[in-house]
């Protein structure tokens, strides 16, 4: 089919959700085979979850929120009629009915300090690791919703930047008890002494700061991977320098490849700076795909879908999430007087809307054509094929792939472009095995370079700059 | 074998475990059948979810704590060391993977107001009362323990009253998001209109109290049962009015069935007189089970179980339990010198030990004793159901089955009691269907004099006293 070569790594092909009737695709809950209209069904997402075990994906990926997008048209009236983001059920929850319903698929969700003290959160994400045999990746958020805020005590959110102090702070509990409340063989089980633990290897962790008190021991002993693999989505300066910080991986949406590279060598050179390698952070795209035999095929779907797709609710959803409603602007509006000069990343927007259109002076329109469109791959396996080579010499570990239908957008993904890539190494071949950062990184536990590390105690192994290479698309040959 | 007249109402049967190795009967995860001792494996919980259900069980009930007991000989590192209730992963967690695993067996956790934010509470069990189609119950705590409240932030556990006050609010904001948020029909999901949900039916809660700000509206569509079934074991004056105002069944532990009755008269006046019907309020004992095919076996059996039980371990609890180092006494100490006079039930434990006994003056031996034999019922499967056939006249309307082993507690007694009881109206012989309230009480929403229902908003039904009959050991004929 192809004489491409065989690309050095395979990508690792996330499947993008969120556990809502309409998450990214607006006003496609409504077609016929829209499973998402019925998302509170379980046995949706078990059927998902294992069909994308057995196609060869590498994890699903539930995005959250805390409450109700910002107002449009003056109320929250449209969110709840259009099914935006709303209802939305809990991901932690529903993961582990999805973790006893497969094997090897990893297990991510969406979660921020806002929701729960450090010490419960801890002790749900290390039993869900114990339940998953290492399964559990956690993307990291800081909030910014009012809604948000106001369901949990606050009156606004904190100011962005405070946003990622909490979480630092957040994140200080978390690796004392997920990394230093229990040495590696303090589990004893011992039927014969009846020593159950080593109490000499478990600890309290006594921790005292700003915003917390935490005495400890964890609750929970070590699970295969203590840590969940740490996600992050931050764009902003404060967030990319947290994402350098903490994160294992990273969740952009650059406009195209040559972006995606520019994005991925700073954020690196971030990374390196913070005395962590550079190959210690993975980026992951988000794109969506159409599907067709024929290119024309392919374009005729597209024609189809975009004629489906809501587009009111689109702009209600990316002006919410820029923090204005959008609606009091004509679809005419230039975007450079309709976005606010404010640190919350809304310049940044804009850039990114000028680079991924190619025109100094996008409109409102435009913005919503390109957030419903922009991510899209369009053609036959063979032409996504090509785009997906062109991610990875961009540098993109990873692909998370949004959805348009569940579970059409995935079955349609694994049966026709899954092969192709593999016959071309952009995904792997062999099955998958082991824990998630296994998979990932080629270890079960955080690097001895990470900044959880230094809170281990005593007979605590270190993986480190020498321990072995991975088994997939992991770092040492970057 | 038994020609004992058939009871009126069969005894709902819960099994009473903790996510944990050592829970009630210390020292038996030594033994070779103690499989709790790898309790953190999920396929223990996943073979006993679906033996319990195939065998007639209503429900798995976890307890838990957040934390350690109180200090024993100075120190925790006895409870490390036995496992006693340390380490203990999260009951929530596991319950989404035991509900996907099960079809009819409820499913109840415990939790309290320290844990966790209402907002975030509420979401998480409402996504649970859905993924397992009605069938959760909850068992409200109010904490005590000191490394509790340390692993949430406070210094000290708030004094006993507060901690019911706390509860009480918190309870007031989960009945705005459960029973008043939504109303029945807002969930439309019309394809051709575009109407996902109705936003005049779905409504915030602009709570305002002492401790929550809560704005809603809650981000989950009404569940099979919305509040789930509330289950409360408080025993001191607070606790019973508390249990009167909310609970809609106790956990009791009655040292014989006279005292049950007299508890369960007293509560359920007390229980009317807030309003409700007595029969609003279930009661659930707390046994254990030695089942021998003749009396000897069993008594042979018994002896060697009580060989190896931890009798140190008992005494380290029952004294953290009760606020106190019981290894301060010598065993023969006198109760009445070593419970202090203080408001939090230690004088009602000296009454339970003096009418568990029969004596006047018991000591620290008689207390240890006390709690590892107690609640066991020792004898054939007729002489076992000849002593429920006695809690059930005396008003009970549940056991909760306490285990030595996992699952060999079990499946003992549904092997070899439960045909017995089956024969004699003591346990129900149809299959369980529905939803857990449905089972218990004929309808699956709150009843109308429940304080939650007063929050519900035009459009909600309301069982009221007219509501069907239950289908198993229901309350109307009390």
């Amino acid at each position: 089919m192809t004489s491409a070569p065989r690309a050095e790594r395979p990508l690792a092909f996330f499947a993008f959700v969120m556990n809502t009737a309409s998450h990214m695709v607006h006003g496609t809950w409504r077609r016929a085979d829209g499973g998402q209209r019925d998302f509170e069904e379980i046995g949706l997402w078990i059927s998902l979850a294992q069909r994308l075990e057995r196609g060869g994906f590498d994890a699903l990926f539930f995005a959250d929120v805390s409450g109700l997008y910002g107002d449009f048209r003056g109320s929250w009236s449209h969110h709840v009629r259009t099914g935006m983001q709303f209802p939305t059920h809990d991901p932690l929850v529903t993961l582990s009915a999805l973790a006893v319903s497969t094997e090897t698929l990893g297990l991510a969700l969406t979660a921020g300090p806002i929701q729960e003290q450090p010490f419960g959160f801890a002790r749900r994400m290390s039993t869900l690791d114990h339940i998953s045999r290492g399964r559990v990746a956690w993307n990291i958020v800081t909030g910014g919703r009012t809604n948000d805020a106001r369901n949990y005590g606050l009156d606004e959110p904190l100011p962005h930047d405070e946003r990622y102090d909490w979480a630092d702070e957040y994140l200080d509990v978390l690796y004392k008890l997920w990394e230093g409340s229990w040495e590696d063989d303090a589990l004893v089980k011992d039927r014969l002494s009846g020593v159950y633990a080593d109490p000499e290897k478990v600890h309290k962790i006594h921790h005292r700061s700003n915003r917390y008190r935490v005495e400890g021991p964890h609750l929970v002993s070590p699970s295969p991977q203590r840590t969940p693999v740490l996600f992050q989505a931050g764009g902003s300066p404060r967030g990319r320098e947290f994402a350098a910080r903490h994160a294992e991986a990273q969740f952009i949406a650059a406009p195209r490849p040559e972006s995606a590279r520019a994005l991925v060598t700073e954020t690196r050179a971030l990374v390196e700076a913070g005395g962590r390698a550079g190959s210690d952070l993975l980026f992951f795209q988000g794109l969506s795909f159409v599907v067709g035999s024929t290119e024309d095929e392919a374009r005729r779907k597209r024609d189809e879908l975009e004629a489906e797709i809501d587009l009111e609710t689109t702009i209600a959803h990316v002006g919410s999430a820029l923090g204005i409603d959008l609606v009091g602007y004509g679809l005419d509006a230039r975007l450079v007087d309709v976005l606010p000069d404010r640190v919350n990343g809304t310049r940044s927007a804009l850039t990114w809307v000028r680079e991924a259109i190619g025109a100094a002076d996008p409109t409102v329109a435009d913005l919503a054509r390109l957030v419903t469109g922009q991510s899209r791959v369009v053609g036959t396996p063979e032409q996504i094929a090509d785009r997906l080579a062109e991610w990875r010499a961009a540098g993109i570990d990873g692909i998370n792939v949004i959805n348009e239908t569940l579970p059409g957008s995935y079955t349609d993904f694994i049966e026709h472009v899954m092969p192709v890539l593999r016959e071309r190494g952009l995904a792997r071949s062999e099955p998958a095995a082991g824990t998630l950062r296994h998979r990932l990184f080629g270890h079960d536990r955080l690097d001895d370079r990470h900044p959880a590390a230094r809170h281990r105690v005593s007979g605590t192994p270190r993986p480190g700059p020498d321990s072995p290479a991975p088994v997939a698309n992991g770092a040492p040959s970057r």
